[in-house]
């Protein structure tokens, strides 16, 4: 509620048109809706932008997904996406729907209730190598999912710096890149310094030793010496792709 | 050099319109030059884009980094952004230059040669305390260079979030957010749970104790439940700013 | 012994209302039991308080459990409370007892001996979100045992800050809270700077990547920019509970 | 603003009472005052209760500390509590009144406008070694401007734990107590392990080597066996105070 | 392409020995082999030195491990090596080949289509204990593969020195040495201080407690007094074999 | 072989009674016995002090262990001891001997083969709590085995210092003690201040959360303020009790 | 006051010899001495045994350290030993005694007396550089001081073990040994391997990089594969030296 | 002493040549110097290699330095290489000898007596940023004086990867390469992904916030994708340079 609707709310009060009562709930509603005493679903970005709903499935038990799911195909009409979904989350999810699509690389589940039109410009999601494609998979579906066109180039780590150069031409003729990497992570680094659009580094925890689980890719990345790179948590192929979708549908462009 | 350029070149070549020799030489040569055998300036994206040459000063000696400055003074026509500079810094470069101003808590040198136009979306930067302003700072001045229209909000931490609410206007009429914060770093999820837009979080090393220099707010803002954030290195004021831009002016607002 | 008692004992001895043999062996007596060579069960607090026994299970032999159990039952006739048992646990300790009841969710088994006489002011418990709830319950459940008035706000983490600013009424009406949040921990902070009641911080082990299994959270907590919050360790519960209930029937509200 | 101030406040809108325009200004309107664009004052706990208004001045400048000091001392009559305050500091508030005084140990400056009136329990603060006792002041003169009676117990480390034993009596009869320590912090376990009041523990960085700057006895006091016992960061001898003080007068002691 | 090849190539252009076409293909086309989406086979040093083609298999599928070896097979005539090889791994490629050999201690494959040429020159493999030898073994055989005679000394830690001291001979024959130590690590300063020859110090998981799987005997080894010694990751047995074999072939002995 | 045993060794190869080439051998010879090209045994203090022969078991495989302890039962005439030996290792050693004893909780094997003669001095073997047994008794069977009269002091944990200080007789009359503690690891600072024998302290991984797997135990004991106390590795009982050994037996008393 | 004494002193209190005031004073009474508010003299150990009185000065301020020798020297006959003492200390001593000795490598003061009688049997101070030295130096003169023979060995790192094997004889004939090493700080695994007597490892801050302070060496030391070696503090040579004191005078040697 | 040396040693001793008692002193002595009680020349290498003598000057005072300069100078004719010199402990060292010559980018005193051969094929040393050129210039004058020729590559962080692939050239003519790089550490990945030959990665601890101190950079050279890439201690430029010497001149260029 803005400064004018708040006006105008007021100005109902003050001419009866809204009775104190409704207008003190009214003003103590918020938009999200309670689910058993375990959860809330948050209403507002949806409601709002046709964004899908999203629910992150690691750590809930069957039943609180459902729950959730269920409340979520009861309030509205848009799209459902499920991430960190194992294949027991889906077989669960599929007595309750018929809609849900299983992307198993990506562990994400699609409830597609809506068509998504895409985007003119791409997001491009580049992985170091093959283990670091399940992270960019959920980056890739999640941002296909919020209405992007989406762009994959697999296995170009720095340390076979030709097979990254060779695909310049897709590389910079993308409006936002994701930078999938684990083990030393200088993907994003080389990348960024290519390029002139915002780049994305995700680290992934794929590696052994003193890849300390992905720590040593995530320093990495902080590191980075290339403007225009910003970071997210370890393996969090959700969060590059929502932020990507984010700027890449800023200022115009969906 | 595209894939278009590259067979107008050779078609060139083959025309005998460039010699083989001078071929040779022209695909060897890249866009950069070399200061003495210490520095090389990369000239790629300024020469392209109209960006400011930029010259990180921490570490380097102030013969380096005056050599680095003459060089780009005589290359070019862009405006200059000389990071991490201490005040003796600047007063050295006054030697060499008459258009250098210093902004001190940004601890920034500019040398403007040029008019910055600016955009007419605004990037917000926001701190949660008074001792996070001069990363804020180094970030709004290095947005501002780059042509960015910048709004300040500081001192408005989590611990006190009706301070942060009475400002939601501000907060929600910006195109890209730039969270700054020390201790524990909430800041960026608290606005990215407000907002729609894209929010780049700046851990600093504000604190004491188990703060660890700014790894306490890192790790808090790299687990944001929030999404759309991304994060930065640690006190990277620059980074947050010239990223920021870079997502600014994508599809089309300079 | 306090100094009054201590001198009400000497002048017995002095008397020769007890002998010097029974003063020796009674100095040297101590409020605890031993059970076999593994255990010593501290009857101190509950002898003096009427506070449940307690026995933290984890890492204990079923036999060791029972062992001590089965001392607990036989020395007094307090409330015994195990934390971190497992669904095993709880059947092996159903052997020797028909009293035991089993929280799943909080891993705790109550055998209930007294009766428990609530406090009229609340301890409220709230988790960040769903994946924090069974951390809660072990703190809601123990704070009960112990005899407090709980209420629970759960999933009000500060990425959706609205979810959590619609139930004031019921933060501020707390008189301790308990504040259970895993990811970047940040809800200590904002309902600190909320409310002007003590705040417990239970970092919990919930997240991946740079959560570090807590300790994101936990940094987060202890940097809290808000006066009045205080840490426990991660996971802890049980900790969490058993401070608040002693905050909370201090100064005499019981 | 609760509930019943609402439906009061839209009765009075309602009624023409107040005009819509103010009302919008008032909704908007929040208890902060903003101090230049550098600081924002929170005046809601302050005038509330009768705390004294707090500024940490660690990392602020001598011209911010007293620009804030200033619009302290003439908005309100509260006393004023500057941490973190150095020498140079108090000289310089000392330009702008005549009633600061200066607490080298605790590194405090008070600035007493209003007697502060004692509670009848105590908090006990108590350390481990001499070199803890700064951390420990900065506790003790906190709670004893926000109007606690104070004991102190100093140098009564667990590695002479007769120290410790032979004042009972004093450990005993305190309401809440502080344990500060640095080393093997380990003061908090055996004073936890002899009181049923809540104990709140400060690791110091005093040490050496894997101390850690204060990691060893912070770790040591989260792993704590004790029962009651809650953890503050490094130093944090100010949250230690305001913690205590809160538990203190809690339920009706002040 | 060197710059003689590119001027001779360019000369073809010229006398259009090479049509503009295929030129710009010629420029573009690097050496790789694309294989699916999933992965690229680095040609590179295979084709020019008759290197065998190496696949690391740890985090791949079945199918992509199965999928990358058909395609190998197929492109030419090196010996293949594919490392950290599961049994399952074998017992898959087996059904693409007859070749395979499994080394299970070393957890590698070899398939062998070419003989191949040891050196003349040593390298020495030690282990400090027993539990390194997996990582001593995939060391040994990358180097034995990629043509070097390789000794053996297991079971020489530095807490029996006269052990190591009785291989004298052997260890001042090695060309090169490789030394594997968990626990302390301290076998590569002892052998570095007693020869003349590069020493590549491999850090193993083996140990417990304050090992943290390796962390101790890497900082062990970065912090060797022993000058000529060098580090790679932990359990990396692999790149110390292939480092040592460049180290062995350099300057002609092959 | 000290000085005088290489000056009567030469006289000897002058006098021509030992053959140059023999004392070629014998000077190369060195104390220990080669088992396949796996492990090597250091007969070393075995043969002289008639200590047993150890041998760690973890992360070696039943082939290897069954092959070493074949070779001890053939070479000599000590005891042997086994570590981190688990059930399956029993029951393999088992088919090679009859004389194995199994002790499960210290997960120890022993051959007595020798009998053992006890000192007359103590070692005291205390533990905070009752899951810090497995480890304790890894320390006590090795000292016994090693010839050393052992007491036990179980679950007397800092936070409940009666049940320590009803036994300070016990403690006072040992030799050297032994502290094992997980958790806040105080145990070791609270017994080294009452005592004036050397402590070894043990910390164990004991405890979850910040403990980090007895990092937490392991830092407060390394830094403990009590005199005389030192330190062994995580879960280290062995090298606990064998320390303790050397220490109890030192001038004279075995 | 062990069971005898007491049933001693409550049949004083029986037969009236003591009144029950000066009983109930005399249970309170522990061997300890106040000075000011801000230390306690710990009596205990030096009144029994001609132990030297001990004070750590670092961290205490000049007043306090005098505050505290004065006491000492007006208390007793003992030795007096202050370590961590900077030469500023050195001289503020001398102003209140004329018999204080500074010992500029180690750091320490000592005031002596009484006469120090010297053990027949030697502790072997060796360290494994030359900037090792002042920790080693620290550990002598605390070993001297407490009436040890005490015998140096330095410079002997494993990095030239021919130097460290060069005097065996030296090493062999110790009766406890205190290693000092930084870097990678294997000296104590290779002595500890050597010799049958108790080895206390002192890691030390010396080193840089991937040192992290003493770090490497210490977990070095504590992972090391030689039985029969504990580990102190990072720099504690007052620590070791202690240690080795009480292991050289048990069973009689003093 | 081998085999063979040995065997007519003792036929000396057997034919009277040598008496016992020389022949026992010349079995104890082994080849190093001592310097008063703080230092050993290590001769080893020296002698045998025509090496030069290295002095590690840190955390040694300036007699301990110009001792062993001294000895080293009186013993031998070999040059002589002092790493970590400040100015001042050249100016010291000016003293004892007119032919000192620093290199103060390099923190090197090189005392040349001998005519340094080069050998023909190339060290490479390339950094990532102009920061890193001290570290880099310690490797290469180390690597010069022990006379190897020394290539120069300075400012080519994989950000702007065309600076660095412009100079492929001089990479690929390389016979090892040294990689001196801070922030995220990405060179020597790229660069050992190009080239055939050994590449030594130096981590340096240039960089602020999550570099901490190198550690970004060296996780990520020990993480690195490339074969034949290996790594030294943080900073530590004169390991590198030593490492890359003795490869260089394996197998015969010298």
């Amino acid at each position: 509620m803005n400064k004018d609707e708040l006006k105008y709310f007021l100005e109902q009060v003050k001419n009866e048109e809204i009775s104190v009562d409704s207008a003190v709930e009214k003003l103590k509603e918020l938009p999200f809706t309670e689910i058993g005493d375990y959860a809330k679903i948050d209403n507002h970005r949806a409601l709002r932008n046709g964004y899908p709903e999203v629910i992150f499935c690691q750590g809930k038990s069957l039943e609180h997904i459902n729950g959730i799911i269920s409340k979520m195909l009861e309030l509205g009409e848009n799209n459902i996406l499920a991430t960190r979904a194992s294949k027991e989350v889906y077989e669960s999810v599929c007595k309750i729907t018929d809609h849900a699509i299983y992307y198993d690389l990506a562990r994400i589940i699609v409830i597609k209730r809506k068509e998504i039109i895409k985007t003119k410009k791409n997001i491009l999601i580049m992985t170091g190598g093959t283990a670091d494609i399940p992270v960019a998979e959920e980056a890739a579906v999640t941002a296909e999912v919020l209405g992007n066109s989406v762009e994959r180039l697999y296995d170009v780590g720095v340390a076979g710096i030709h097979r990254l150069l060779a695909r310049l031409d897709v590389i910079c003729s993308a409006n936002v890149i994701i930078c999938v990497a684990g083990m030393e992570g200088a993907l994003g680094s080389v990348v960024g310094g290519l390029v002139d659009v915002p780049v994305i580094a995700v680290p992934t925890s794929v590696g052994y030793g003193a890849s300390f689980n992905g720590v040593a890719a995530l320093l990495s990345m902080l590191n980075s010496c290339a403007s225009g790179t910003s970071v997210v948590n370890i393996d969090n192929g959700f969060g590059a792709g929502y932020t990507a979708s984010m700027i890449n549908k800023l200022n115009g462009d969906d």
